[in-house]
């Protein structure tokens, strides 16, 4: 057997560590892959806040090289005598550097990058969500063979201390459930749409002339990006690895207009959310446009605002809100990272040592059918007698009861064609199961026009929060 | 010069933090003083989590022993072998016991007992605000010199992890405002009076009687406990010492219901809200019940939740809400301490040195006359032409310009005197003083029915949040 790179790169001694007991006075080096906007914002905090960060830490911190694409671009806030190279492995072994923040984005090189800043002895800090999503094991299998941290603030709702409440102040807890708003594209969209009543596409192209939506959406609209935060938050709340595509999801791409304007008639907001919950037979996660009581707390969270709901067997509700992305909050997230592990790098290594472990979690999975939830349906139906009674009946076979109704009368009809009128229904907890097979027989045995509508409703009746 | 404590005591082995380079198995001890509520719940969750807290911190939790009062009251999920004892001090001096909870309340003799435990070398959590606001100096001073510990997550907003967000998770901020519902029993009083359009009195007793209030009440409805509070969120935020009598400070005890009912015709809701606002010139801090819009994530806090709105410069605008207080959500803010101790000595050491410095912050307070706000103001006029205009006048000449106002017709008389009806003008922002002195004019000068009401208004005008 060859030698084992976890040999070699174990021993290499940790400056860090060294330094908490002897608060040596030597700066922290910082290497940055990626001068995008967030390396600038993490660039910027590091010199606007030198002194409060040297008061923090009890060491200064320096910025020592950064990689980037073109060297030519004017970078504001970059000190003097920073090491600028387009190769990122001058950053990586360069021996000043103690922490590598991974700024990039993407799959690769950012996932190759980190694996080698992990075996060169680096710590690395990181707001990529869809690599720890889809890349953790591997990721965090060499962050404990190189006894280094993998700190990840940023990658879920960057602005909200989310990772590190989970992870120390929510710790005493048992975590009962998680619903979060995770993409401020999306609750940017979801808002205008419910403010202006207008269509998703002609919101979706005036959020991306403001520039809170990219030229491709899709990622975000179609609920992956939303996914690869839920997988990170359960990593840490439940300690159970999950991929992006073991949680069923839904995106906002296909909501209309009308089902925002019934919800609202019934006292709900819709909202993309992701739903964690913790049942004795194990975790349902999904991510879906989802009915949310007005007056409750995350359907006050607006426009591009990301928001998490905790619920701890002794703590009961929390809620964390704050900006989900964008240059500052990201940055500060990832420069909250870089203090966490300088002053308690034992604890960062430690902590990083538990996720995405081979050996974690076991709690099984609950498939999709037998999700338990509330459901808003909307029909279009001819204007006929005996069809709600004919619909209510489907949906008592199916076990699903039913909790309010609404049908306005049929708009002036045109011709002598039969009118179809919006039958909206509101159930009771049912599996999601009983609804699909509810909604399969209605769709095989009644007149609709167009696709029944099915959206999840959250809380329980007669308890919205 | 006598031997000095400090050289004493600061020799004595921190077994927490030897054993966190060696994963020792040896349990890390707690001794507890006091086994009410508080102490109870953190036995109750010491036992139920004893393998998930063995698994975060690498060792086992044992309580030691504790204090109480009665030696012979019936006490739940009190493992065997614990010693239970009415001598402090056995708890203190038991070299078995690592961290000291104090859990009981009250100023001594809570405070010696914390000194002794920092002096006997113990790390010590506590959640009491009174004592930290009005003798942190003190304790803290102690904690210095024995190099050890004091956490208190618990003592603000039991179930919200503000202290550790604070601390790491938005310390690459410069914290530019919080705004922080902090009394449970007032946020409850205020719901109901809101909801029901009861008188304070009524509410209170209702409240008395569904154990939300205390039979004496004072320290929570006259605003102190929201300023104990208000003082440790500032020591952190700001870096800053301001004892409890340096706060501005009004309660609920006089709110009327016409103001709840009147706030809400112009889409407000009333809360008792603690302020710390920095501006260039110092800070302003003050606890008053305030108007806060309708809508805004502050006003649907509601019962006895509590919120800590925190605005920084990089971050942007955040907010935390849970419980505030209660059995199992101030024992879990304690349990986390105990994590974080457990897992990270010396940061948790290096944090409690830099708090309650007497080099510490020196932004100056600002006085309240210099405060800066809008506000609402309800006279009782005369039913008279001109009273309106003159009242402006007056605002006019202090420099106050008026947002909106609000004048109802008269009630039907009753004889012959003249109608007085209620005169509610919403200002834009300008200075305490300026109202003051406004207000006194008009005192002076008009003929009105009672005390002019003045109440502050959270938000710019036209920028609600």
């Amino acid at each position: 057997m060859g030698c084992s790179p976890r040999v070699i790169f174990q021993n290499i001694p940790d400056p860090l560590i060294k330094s908490v007991s002897d608060y040596v006075s030597s700066p922290i080096g910082v290497g940055i892959l990626g001068l995008g906007t967030v390396g600038q914002g993490v660039v910027r905090i590091l010199a606007d806040s030198a002194e409060m960060l040297e008061r923090r830490i009890g060491r200064p911190v320096k910025v020592v090289a950064t990689a980037v694409r073109d060297l030519d671009k004017k970078r504001d806030y970059l000190p003097a005598g920073v090491v600028l190279t387009t190769d990122p492995m001058e950053v990586l072994t360069n021996p000043e550097v103690d922490v590598v923040f991974e700024a990039m984005g993407g799959i690769e090189p950012a996932k190759s990058l980190i694996l080698k800043a992990l075996r060169l002895g680096k710590h690395v800090v990181t707001a990529n969500k869809a690599l720890l999503a889809d890349h953790g094991t591997e990721i965090f299998e060499a962050a404990r063979e190189a006894e280094r941290a993998v700190c990840f603030e940023a990658a879920v709702a960057g602005g909200i201390p989310i990772i590190q409440a989970l992870n120390v102040g929510l710790a005493a807890n048992r975590i009962l459930s998680i619903s979060a708003i995770l993409n401020g594209t999306c609750n940017f969209i979801m808002t205008a749409m419910t403010r202006d009543g207008k269509a998703y596409g002609d919101v979706l192209k005036e959020a991306q002339r403001l520039g809170f939506a990219e030229a491709d959406p899709t990622m975000d609209v179609d609920g992956t990006d939303t996914a690869h935060k839920l997988a990170v938050l359960v990593q840490i709340a439940f300690n159970q690895t999950v991929g992006t595509d073991q949680i069923s999801r839904r995106g906002i791409d296909r909501l209309e207009a009308a089902d925002i304007r019934f919800a609202g008639e019934l006292g709900y907001v819709i909202k993309l959310l992701a739903k964690a919950r913790w049942r004795a037979e194990g975790l349902e996660l999904r991510v879906s446009p989802t009915l949310v009581p007005k007056g409750s707390q995350l359907a006050e969270i607006s426009d591009s605002y990301n928001a998490v709901r905790v619920e701890g067997d002794a703590v009961g509700d929390t809620l964390f809100a704050g900006r989900g992305a964008g240059m500052m909050p990201t940055a500060s997230a990832m420069v909250s990272d870089l203090i966490g592990i300088s002053i308690e790098p034992k604890a960062r290594i430690r902590a990083s040592a538990e996720l995405w472990k081979s050996s974690g979690g076991t709690t099984p999975l609950i498939g999709v059918d037998e999700h338990k939830t509330r459901a808003y349906l909307r029909f279009q139906i001819p204007d006929r007698p005996g069809q709600l009674a004919y619909l209510a009946q489907i949906l008592g076979d199916n076990g699903i009861s039913i909790a309010s109704v609404i049908q306005h009368e049929p708009e002036a009809q045109t011709g002598t064609e039969v009118a179809f009128v919006s039958l909206i229904i509101m159930t009771h907890m049912a599996t999601s199961g009983a609804m699909r097979r509810a909604l399969e027989q209605i769709r095989k045995t009644c007149e609709l026009r167009g696709e029944p509508i099915i959206l999840e409703v959250d809380g329980r009746t007669g308890q919205p929060n």
